[in-house]
């Protein structure tokens, strides 16, 4: 293949090349089989060019390149305040999905540990996207100062989220992203309900998420599947004639 | 302090004293902080005595402790198969609280990745500790070789109590343990609840799992303390005279 002559190109320009094309391989290769020689080809340019910009060598194109994807992801989390809250998370939810699997090889590596290229400063990166999805999900949720509980609820639901799709991408991209993504938005509204049944802070900010959700809607969905889960437990429910129990 | 004279102590009775040294040491303090002279002066004896049975150093030994801590990890998930499911979950769940509460700065380092002492020996031994959970898990399921979606929702729940066991840390072990050991008893209940709203599989290992919980057990509880949250969702429930409605 020819290389075609270096296209001019400003400063800001061929830095962003450079990092679009290592992004490019970085997804989809493992960290060790990315060279600098890789990267230079995919851009069209020479090696010392791609040293000239990165002076650190792949180290330092790895570390730009996950900020650009941290950036990426980051975008993706924004949704305006309106709507059932709900389809806020779905679309959410859907563009991170589509992140992973575009990027799949990468955020295994980057995720699973142990990669020469994971320092302190990548997994500072990778906890910044972590805290920034966190601070969306509480701002929809009206809480932005949140109590242990809500925040643990919140925090411990992303970190459910990142290993689904790990796992997810581990077997071999099964079941399908749209069950994955529903399955991902019950296990919220699951764990918004039964946090919510022990938490005064989450039970309040539950309930003004509930009332903005449609009767056609993913919680209204989700309820009419549990009936008959739910009809199974009937032998350990309260005897109607003693509703004002104590709780336990 | 007096070092006293070495102990008689066989090859492997002298094994297990330096990795038990090395493992509450490991425990408490980030990989860097640990020497061999501490580990050393820990357990009473020389230097060049732990490198006579570490050669290859503290590399070594943080692996021999690693897996020393992973074997009796792994002890925790056993449970006899009798009883409600939530009472045998609740049992290891306590136990593995208690590794978390007493290993914290060693269980930080090691999952948070980037640590100097991680490899890929010692993922492979925490991805094990991993693979053992949810195996134990899917066998009082009763379901040794799940499918995709039930397999997705035991791993999930793995990568979630270990998410929130590190948050938890991270928080400064708040909430109390107990609250967070019921909170995550009440996360695996509602999302066995959801995965079973979708799947087959998991519906049935859900029923045989529901009809050996007692009225003033776990699940019983949760279904309480659920009333007033499900209560403000009435708007979300299709009229009785429809119960037949298709699925959505």
């Amino acid at each position: 293949m020819t290389v075609p002559a270096y296209r001019r190109l400003s400063v800001e320009q061929r830095r962003s090349q450079l990092i679009d094309a290592a992004l490019d391989l970085f997804a989809h290769r493992l960290p060790e089989e990315v060279s600098l020689d890789g990267v230079a080809a995919a851009a069209g340019v020479s090696r010392p060019l791609v040293y000239r910009y990165f002076p650190g060598g792949k180290q330092q194109l790895y570390e730009a390149a996950l900020r650009s994807a941290a950036d990426e992801l980051e975008r993706c989390f924004a949704e305006p305040q309106t709507g059932p809250l709900t389809e806020r998370l779905a679309r959410a939810l859907r563009r991170y999905l589509r992140f992973v699997d575009e990027h799949d090889t990468g955020f295994m590596a980057l995720l699973q540990g142990g990669s020469v290229v994971e320092t302190s400063r990548t997994n500072a990166i990778v906890d910044e996207v972590r805290r920034t999805a966190a601070d969306h999900i509480l701002v929809h949720l009206e809480a932005p100062e949140p109590g242990a509980r809500l925040r643990l609820m919140v925090r411990t639901w992303i970190t459910a989220v990142e290993g689904a799709s790990l796992i997810w991408l581990d077997e071999g991209k099964q079941p399908p992203v749209e069950e994955l993504h529903g399955w991902l938005l019950d296990h919220f509204v699951a764990l918004l309900t039964v946090t919510a049944a022990g938490d005064p802070e989450t039970a309040a900010a539950a309930r003004r998420a509930l009332v903005l959700e449609r009767p056609d809607g993913p919680v209204a969905a989700l309820t009419q599947r549990l009936l008959p889960v739910v009809a199974d437990a009937a032998h350990l429910a309260l005897p109607p004639e003693s509703p004002e129990s104590p709780e336990s």
